[in-house]
């Protein structure tokens, strides 16, 4: 009961790795978009596994179908529904772990909440894989934002230990975006990606995984958006990105760093420049009380390595109650990171868009 | 439309920092529960202010009045609210914040979204002070939660440069939580304390302030709590925590120090023990899949300094759409973590409550 | 876990009949706009009791005091709050109850769900007091839709078996409207109302009571306005009208008569007038699919007669889970149709205000 | 934004008459619940059209493909989605109404809302067929309330001028409701039923249509079920009903009836009967105050004629804003009443499960 995000559209994301389908349901668009399927393909391209040796081998097109909400490529109003079909399913892969849960996967919790009848096959409703449909409706809501001046980017800030530069976060970050788009390997500083692959490389030759941050600006939101108290940009943008797999941790701004700081060194002076108001710093990622100041939104989330890993691991039987060891076989990322790049900018997009149908004040 | 939380039970928060009266609505709670108001009355009082140098000046008693859904101190079932006047409001400190926004305060942001009607007093719904309903229905999922087998603690886990320890991870941590709940100044380690004390007392000579950290921890929760995707314990947790005025970041567990570890550095092997299943270290924060695993429940929450200093700042009149010089008068704390404290507790038992009375699977 | 409605506004009501206040929060109403409290306060006189024979003699000012929400008496964008003293209680009038359900009340039913704590004094949260808060609300959203050319009214359209005549469906009602809001007694036919008047005073002084039908307009609501499905303004309506105590139906246009018709008898026929689309006649009562249609909202409301009767009536002893004969002591409304209207107008200007907020597609 | 309904389960349904499917996700359902299919199959067989001379001729299996949240055809706790492709399709009937809104359908509302993008075709959202996704839920629901000893039954009470016996209000009607689920024309009176296949049969000849009443019945539906205020069991099976098309009126026990009695005549005695409460007669439809008493929830639907008449209509042209003629060609019910029972009972079972999943008090 928990499926569903959103005030003002309606996002509900359906499926299990292994179920004939996944899908999602978007209430709420408004009537008259003509959707770009070049750019929104393009833009689920970037998530596909199947890009490099960092990702899967599972190789599956992951083409939605939409089945509602559309005439002709037009939204309709009526809520739209896009359905992936899963067709490299390999279930027997995955027998093992009926009983004997994976270390730091869901699949002991969710044992725990839905007892021997959850869908235990890849990990079920809890797989990364049901971020194909997030990225369908996030890459609608990116070409929606467009329309109205805001752009969303991200990119790998740090796998292991390399890091990326940041953005700009005064928001001077256009060429950027552009390279990251086209990127295989989203990162700004090419030298830090290279590092970043090696590191990877070495993880999985070492059969291990490793972590990763990305790092998320969005320009061109207008001040005033967001709620104060439980609904501000930054509560619901971190509703929205926990939901993606593997994320620990989310912030904004000087995020952690912050607590180091004293309020001279942290705050961010108004200026006034050529009649817009601005700060001269953006120590505060953007919003302010939950609200949007008017410079670039930015944050970063952390994601935790890969838990697939091929060392034998102590876990235990369930049904024997006793210790046990077990070697994960099946695909795996060492690294989610680069292909958590566009799920976060999909669910920024997907909590800003939804931000901005706020009623006016 | 963003001053209500929960699934379950739906807590309502309402007033500003010179309203009447600041207070919470909260529906849902059982009926037939007999609150116990000296304990209430103890947990209020570690958020409220003039308790050391580190506080405002500010002296309200910030008892609070229920006017519904109580009869003779035991819930009825109806919804009850809770009122705490305000009293001691000096509107004229804050006057001339109506045309000049205080850097890195919402004064700026809420203007954009309000326009001139904002209540501008005292940060109006923005001001810190609202945290005082907060700890009132927090203070009282306490009490349900205890009843329950299940603890909520926190303490200072960084103030500027200085660390506290932090909470054991396998939730041994009965002694300290006793400690830190009859402590002044809430840390574990009394050395770190006495610096961050010292730290303090520079930043407020200076006319300064300090961001900070605070560690929550959640015992006794059983596993198979939250749910997926968006509705997990982290998303809930999130959305709630950055409900507190000034969190800039959370994470759970290993958090952001995740993305510099390997898998096999951060996965939480399974072991059996005595017919209980739990993890033999706790990386994974007691969630998994946004699901809790029965290990305690760890989060940490950052804190950006006060953004009221003393030294004049650089701002702009709204009015005249040109850079001024502004400096601030008025009472306020040189580091909110202190009293943050209590409120990342109360806020943290409110989502671990609600989560609570999600429909059994 | 009810006591809120509204998608974009969110109306959160609170207190019991004996509880020491009773009260609403509103989240969600646009900042800047200047409450007309002498408008306020006479809607609310027509819902006060003590105006007649026809309702109880309880007197209370039921002035509401503004807690949060305003300066100055213009909205700030936060919470609005009123809260309304409950001053005339008589606990001992209602001791009886608590072990005897008074038939046709709530009495019963709360019982079985709160069980022995819930607050049966006065009926509890389910008493009609609670409809005070409710026009606080309403009259504030009336005020809002009339800066839109929208208007709401209602009159008394049935009494046991006296009937008074309907709005004109095409809206031609303004002066209709005009003589209601200034009636003690509000009907369309004075002839009817007095009829009706006669009724009410046969049943008090039968010890008994009468039920009612509240017939209610909503003009000027442009077409557009609803959302399909659950969405509909049908449903949102029906959802806050059923929660005005005592209502028993609700109906739509032609309501449960077009049962009895064919389409050719009950389709409206559009008309292009002027370059505006109408129906030339209106038995969907303005909402079609869900979403209005331009013409006047005409809705109809059930009320059953007062379950408080003189009369002695059979009921059981919760604690003996035994047959005792039950006599109703206490002040009561032989009728509540009258006082209802008011409570009506509120809840649909309540939906309606609400749906006018939805994005726009 | 109103296609998901529920508080504990989350019911979204979507789809237009002519998109490639129609659908519904279901999040909340309990895990490990095995579907009958058989069962379900045979409930979605009384909805779907081609049964009579009364229903459209458009014949499609309507059988859903479930593509998510089973394993093995047991619920497996991640939402539950079943998909029906629309397969008979022929968009050519409605290429006129793309200008030319049909009397007393949505036609000219969703265009207002919607504008020239909407999904003209049948009725796009607003077509009777998103009622088969509705009874697959409700369906099954049904099956989660008979393991609870509560049952959902429906019969047409109402045909034109004809009407059916009523439902014993007491709930003693196991035999009526096993000859109503074998029924091909769901009535309790045989001779009734006969008079009504004759109205319809006439309306047909006509090229008219009839409108009608579904009365619904839950037995075993235990006391303290709902919540106050707009949470109540009516508010909320209100709410759901309304979303039925067609629907234009709901009442609950003795409804509208009640206006026209005196408290003596609408009040129900309670009795204590062998350790049980129970009134002895049931007016008040088996709720007061919004919770179940214990009693047979009673209620009635008014269905209104179907818009779709043979006879010439005056319409408009919506390019042209002038006044037109409109013939309706296509397929269409002469009544829905005879399918729209089940719809119902498909309502009534999802709502009345959602308040059995509301968190105990």
């Amino acid at each position: 009961m928990s499926n569903t995000f959103g005030n003002n559209i309606k996002v509900t994301i359906f499926g299990q790795s292994h179920s004939p389908a996944i899908g999602v349901c978007v209430d709420g668009l408004p009537s008259g978009f003509r959707i770009d399927f070049d750019d929104l393909n393009s833009f689920l391209r970037r998530r596909a596994p199947g890009r490099g040796a960092y990702t899967t081998s599972r190789g599956e097109p992951d083409e939605p179908e939409f089945i509602s909400g559309l005439v002709g490529g037009v939204t309709c109003g009526a809520p739209l529904t896009a359905v992936i079909r899963n067709t490299d399913t390999r279930p027997r892969d995955y027998e093992q772990i009926r009983d004997v849960p994976r270390p730091s996967h869901a699949d002991y919790s969710s044992y725990m909440k839905y007892g021997v009848a959850r869908d235990f096959r890849g990990g079920g409703a809890f797989s990364g894989r049901l971020t194909a449909p997030l990225c369908v409706v996030g890459g609608i809501c990116l070409q929606l934002l467009r329309q109205k001046g805001i752009d969303v980017a991200a990119h790998i800030a740090q796998i292991g230990g390399v890091h990326d530069r940041a953005f700009d976060p005064s928001g001077a970050c256009e060429d950027d975006i552009s390279v990251l788009r086209a990127a295989s390997f989203p990162v700004l500083d090419a030298e830090a990606g290279a590092k970043m692959l090696l590191a990877i490389e070495e993880a999985r030759l070492d059969g291990d995984s490793l972590g990763g941050v990305v790092e998320c600006i969005a320009t061109g939101v207008p001040a005033g958006l967001g709620e104060p108290m439980f609904g501000g940009l930054e509560n619901r943008l971190a509703a929205i990105i926990f939901g993606i797999p593997a994320v620990k941790g989310v912030e904004f701004g000087n995020g952690f760093a912050a607590a180091g700081l004293r309020g001279s060194e942290n705050n961010d002076a108004f200026v006034a420049d050529g009649g817009v108001i601005r700060t001269r710093t953006n120590r505060h990622g953007g919003i302010l009380g939950g609200i949007s100041s008017g410079m670039p939104i930015l944050f970063r989330a952390a994601f935790k390595p890969t838990p697939s890993i091929s060392a034998c691991q102590d876990s235990v039987s369930l049904s024997r109650m006793e210790n046990v060891k077990l070697v994960i076989a099946g695909r795996h990322d060492p690294c989610v990171a680069p292909r958590a790049v566009p799920c976060v900018e999909a669910a920024a997009a997907i909590a800003i868009y939804d931000s901005l149908l706020d009623p006016a004040m």
